[in-house]
């Protein structure tokens, strides 16, 4: 046998969204006519918008004719897409971010995973807790846990000691917390002084309506020699099943745009043409209409599903510039997996078990409003009769 | 500045198709009316089979509907399409192989560079020497370098130490030679005494024409011990843009198969509903006579190219189970370099720089096939012509 990765085995032995999935399955196995309503893992429920729809079928049409079909795509992301994310994402809301910063690719969860093979192995690397972890821990990494919590809104706090690389994700998943200017400015400030480096994950951004929100990192100002931005379409434009995201990785950051362009030429291919062109259409006035509204849609059930809960006596965070909501459910007295069997086995309602994504989540439930109106509906309505049995 | 990974380093500071390409602009733009014919990287031609095309069109009606639209997928792959490679491209030719050892991924570029995340950094890779080898590279591994040369029919030399992973190629890119079952099962061998692993890239497996050359490893007794095996719908189904393929990782192959999935489920979001519904249609009746016949197309290339440059007075290789010819140009005194530039300033042709690929590659050149069936006559003319007139 070929001699392995020791890493691996630091990891816990499975995969939170499988375990749960296995869990539902012995339920739904059990209980065949129970309708099982998942708030669990944070997948869309809406179509994809009308326009992308509409331009990944002419470039289906393209790719059916030898004289318009496309090969190889840059590894990089079409320029025409790289520019369109460039224009609409950045340099209309006044930030300065060019095209050859932006690199197109198949999913944020690659992207989160893979930039940290531009870092050293021994980076000592700070991620926040609650938040997954894994592919650093595989890559056999030191790692500082930064606290969330309610107290601090649920924005890590600053490091104490030094640390090479932080991670950061606004609008947050899980909690559905939203850094403000100050405290994405602190951590700036902390990156600038300590030679380290922010990777910030704002797959969310599109949920912010509250102005005085940062949407981008880039809006502090030095942020562009600190920090690295990942984005993804899955979650504006409902392309979870379609797979397709980008980083930014400024110039200014000596060294990593050209490392990360080697590191994508080698170890990858590109995305689909059809795809970039699906993404590309997003952008479009019509393909902006429609996101909008979707968008509405979510966070109407956030709200719907956030007054529930508290009507229930959760005391709840998130779900205002955020799909998700997280629940504190520590008055209960159950931990969080045992609050998932309750709601599963009782109410045939899923969601996530805050401690699946770390320590500083015990005692906390994600819930989701990327589902329907009327599953958001529902759930509330089998949890508030749950709570009236005195079960949780 | 944080921490960089110091490997990137030791990579030569650019990439062979990105300064092909470069060198290819120069041109272009000092002769703008000159038509250029690449037969230079693998890209293909030919569209993608209707079948394709119409159950691509399908899925993304299904993508455009609440009730039916497809979320995250599967991150191994959807059953319908692990189910159908398992079935047709190793059950249905007697070989054991079933879906849950098959997973479906976005490239083999990708693949192959990831797969190497499950070994230790102490492995001692050995690659054929002329292949591409970055990857690695980056990951700090030592390479030893098997050297391919004609006397041996370009397999690779068997290892003269112990090492711990062996990457093969069949039909091999970019020298167009087929292993035979002898060749193989001396490499399996080798991997079984020596608790090695051998990675074996079949992508170009639907040109092998001739009954006795293997198109899978396991074929090979043993093999699904000591081999992973990748392969793409690229060059198969003219997926090169779509962006589909596989990797089999054996259960017999104890522990790797589990640390796949988990690796996996933490990097990797699956692939696209869509893409994925397109590479299943391959395998309908109608999808294998359209495969069959845009395989016959290019392989009918491959013969005038060969026989052209054979002409013109090169010993070619290759281009019989396989879309490149590899064609030996040291008796002209040009390096394989001043080759590529030669023929692309003064003929307007491109090909491949076999130096490019390792240092065996020196005094070779890669043509490749897949390219329009006038584009090989017309480069093939071209190059007579230099011949003629003695620039070559």
């Amino acid at each position: 046998m070929v001699k392995v990765n020791p890493f691996y085995a630091d990891l816990l032995p499975s995969y939170l969204f499988r375990d749960m999935g296995n869990k539902a399955r012995e339920v739904k196995e059990k209980n065949p006519d129970a309708k099982i309503i998942s708030l669990g893992i944070g997948d869309v429920s809406r179509h994809i918008p009308n326009t992308s729809i509409k331009a990944m079928q002419n470039a289906l049409a393209e790719m059916a004719d030898d004289s318009t079909m496309r090969g190889y795509p840059p590894e990089l992301g079409y320029a025409f897409l790289r520019e369109a994310i460039a224009k609409n994402d950045y340099q209309d809301l006044g930030i300065d971010i060019s095209a050859d910063e932006v690199f197109v690719s198949d999913g944020s969860k690659c992207d989160v995973a893979n930039v940290q093979e531009l870092f050293a192995a021994d980076c000592v690397v700070a991620i926040p807790d609650p938040v997954y972890r894994d592919s650093n821990i595989m890559a056999g990494r030191k790692i500082v846990y930064l606290p969330c919590r309610a107290e601090n809104n649920f924005m890590p706090e600053m490091p104490k000691e030094k640390v090479d690389v932080i991670y950061l994700c606004s609008p947050n998943n899980p909690t559905g917390a939203v850094a403000s200017k100050e405290q994405l400015k602190a951590f700036v400030d902390y990156a600038s002084k300590n030679d380290a480096l922010i990777i910030f994950d704002s797959a969310y951004k599109e949920f912010v309506r509250d102005k005085s929100v940062p949407k981008s990192i880039y809006e502090i100002a030095g942020a562009k020699k600190v920090a690295i931005e990942t984005r993804s379409f899955s979650k504006t434009a409902g392309f979870t099943g379609v797979r397709c995201a980008y980083m930014v990785v400024p110039k200014e950051l000596s060294g990593l745009n050209a490392m990360w362009i080697r590191r994508t030429s080698t170890k990858f291919n590109g995305v689909s043409y059809i795809v970039q062109k699906g993404a590309d259409a997003v952008f479009s006035d019509e393909g902006k209409k429609e996101v909008t509204e979707v968008i509405s849609y979510y966070l109407e059930n956030a709200k719907i599903i956030k007054k529930g809960l508290e009507e229930i006596g959760f005391k709840c965070f998130g779900g205002d510039n955020a799909p998700y909501i997280w629940a504190d459910i520590s008055k209960t007295g159950l931990s969080s997996w045992s609050f998932f069997e309750k709601l599963l086995s009782r109410a045939f309602v899923i969601c996530t078990p805050g401690s699946g994504f770390g320590k500083c989540g015990e005692g906390f439930m994600r819930f989701s409003a990327l589902g329907k109106r009327e599953d958001a509906l529902e759930a509330i309505m089998r949890i508030k009769d749950l709570k009236e049995k005195g079960e949780i």
